[in-house]
């Protein structure tokens, strides 16, 4: 078991009628905030006004960067760093969801430096991020975790890429966290959004390194959390008790703490990352039509026991049952749950994916070598589990 | 559902090994270390000199303060405070247990003040807590949770007062976490850490506010892992994984997360203090006594669904059994681990306490009104509690 350094030092204000705490949060960094969001849902929903009332009474001086993408790219960062240094913002305020929280991420990092942002991002490059204005967030969707984590991820169209990069620096301040902010999203989001955050757990879960029983506990809590109220949310889009449940999980499964001393690298995220990359499918959908297949390819007699755990623990499966026969239906339950209950596409062909690019999105998957995640995956492996998924 | 600021910005240095990082963190916050510990555990393990080895080899400068008692005075508090004013020492260093730790947070809030620190406890005074002194801490039993908590408890054996009080000044910059630092733990003490820290879980667990299901998986996680790895611990002192799981659970169980934005008073807790504070019983202890009784009392037809919820999650009870039926079934299989498993003794009387002080007791825990926990208690029902407990 490896130890492990535990440093999540983001204060979360959570639960309905906290925005009055924006200003005093905000004024902790400076007077100049810049504001970004994506392409304006916060706008119908009202959180635009209320935001804008909250900045003004607080007496502080609002610059606004709108329309940062889905799979948010480069240029926003760059434009956002430079409004930045243009303004002399203090601090920046992230409206949205996981998208417009990445980008700030890199924003942030951007507007303390001379050189291209992408240059943080680049694999042959890494620079280091030594700095970052301060970041406060407004959730707005519940899937990601970014209001919690120290990571994001960038595209870059010109180069193809879409590449994720961790700091500590890069970690918001003060997250809200108002289910009521999440009523207006679609069935069909709050399904990927879902299994986004799912597959968070399942990536960290399935591993055979032993760590802490406690954070196994923790994981299948949050997955049960998931399989209890993703479809309460999405029948009930205003369901308070379901929107909390969801919002809450998406921040836990990812800001570390369940990692304990893992230290195994994830498999399904850079597969779908090169999915997303070339087709700007969903994030949380393309997770949710790979991770099946990949848990039905990594089965086998030395990973059984973690699939027996699973199914047990999580979907209730008899105990007493053989394993191989337990670990098969858990992955069934879990197709089930993900492609019936939550209705999301189940293959790559319905989503407009052939097997053109498998080669070259499975080279740069495995970074050109050997992904060391659950079960080591080499290029073939990741081209046969895209095969699996058309 | 209530809201709740989430709020705990303690680092934590989990693992084995992990002392190499001490010199770092306490020159973040000064030279002059005043370093505060218990009856001497430390210096038969070895850590008092891995400690020192450290401090030296950091170049900063060490004071001690060692003798801080189980059920920690006021007294080591006063001396502690005048010590920290008379060397000018810029940064707390708590070796030991919840004891030296909940005296040290007081020591460094009264290090701050000209006035008496039992102030800061005193009921009818309350002396606001406006700032202290940084503490850093190394944990060497898992049972208070205070390495991870902004509260202390400390008793004043002229009044006759054990008392608490929270203040997120209180809260340790960094606690170091090392499993090995709790192989020498006695079983005894084993099992009266792992019937404190239980109680912790119970005491936000029962509870009928409707909140997050989450954090109720969470906890049921957690009294799992108790229940688990509570005996392991016992009967392998240094199994690491058992020790390892109790330590971060005793951390998890009482930082305030799995409160969402539950609102209640505990209950065996103030119950408890009485009786430790007269009687100087070792406090996991009287809480095993204490807490089926509490939820014998607290059954009826309002509340059952909570223990249904509870023996079906934690002790794997048939859940098609009527939910009565369930309950005492549960409360049954709680006293079976408290008093069998981990070997505690289950009687007031058989740890030397009789009837003489019980009304007396009665009032103080309810602070001469109503007790608004999971069910109100007036000092007629804490009476009726106690005497279940002879």
């Amino acid at each position: 078991m490896n130890g492990f350094i535990y440093d999540i030092p983001v204060k979360v204000y959570f639960g309905r009628d906290q925005l009055g705490h924006l200003g005093e949060e905000l004024r902790k960094y400076g007077s100049r905030v810049l504001m970004t969001y994506g392409g304006g849902s916060i706008k119908r929903i009202g959180l635009y006004d209320k935001v804008v009332a909250e900045i003004n009474k607080a007496g502080l001086q609002l610059f606004e960067l709108g329309g940062i993408e889905p799979n948010p790219r480069i240029d926003s960062v760059r434009k956002g760093a430079q409004m930045c240094k243009e303004n002399r913002i203090d601090v920046l305020l992230a409206v949205g969801g996981g998208s417009t929280i990445d980008a700030t991420k890199f924003i942030a990092a951007g507007a303390c430096v001379d050189f291209d942002p992408w240059d943080f991002i680049d694999l042959k490059k890494r620079a280091p991020i030594e700095k970052a204005l301060p970041i406060v967030d407004i959730l707005t969707l519940s899937a990601t975790g970014s209001e919690m984590d120290s990571g994001g991820v960038i595209s870059n169209p010109e180069t193809g890429d879409k590449i994720g990069r961790l700091s500590s620096k890069l970690l918001p301040k003060v997250s809200f966290l108002d289910p009521t902010n999440t009523y207006s999203v679609s069935p069909y989001q709050t399904a990927c959004g879902a299994a986004d955050m799912f597959s968070h757990i399942i990536e960290v879960y399935f591993n055979m390194e032993q760590d802490l029983y406690m954070l196994d506990c923790f994981m299948e809590g949050m997955m049960k959390t998931i399989i209890r109220f993703a479809p309460i949310a999405m029948r009930e889009p205003d369901n308070y008790e379901a929107r909390a449940n969801l919002m809450w999980t998406s921040s836990w499964a990812i800001n570390g703490f369940i990692d304990g001393g893992r230290q195994l690298a994830w498999s399904c995220h850079p597969m779908e990352h090169e999915l997303s990359a070339i087709y700007d499918i969903t994030h949380g959908l393309g997770l949710a039509i790979l991770t099946p297949r990949w848990l039905e390819y990594c089965l086998d007699e030395t990973t059984v026991s973690k699939y027996v755990q699973f199914g047990v623990n999580v979907f209730g499966i008899n105990a007493t049952l053989p394993p191989m026969e337990i670990a098969h239906k858990a992955i069934e339950c879990m197709s089930h749950f993900l492609f019936d209950t939550l209705g999301l596409k189940s293959t790559l062909t319905e989503v407009g994916i052939d097997e053109s690019h498998f080669e070259h999105m499975a080279r740069k998957a495995v970074g050109g070598g050997t992904l060391h995640g659950f079960k080591p995956l080499q290029q073939q492996d990741v081209v046969n589990i895209y095969k699996m998924c058309e």
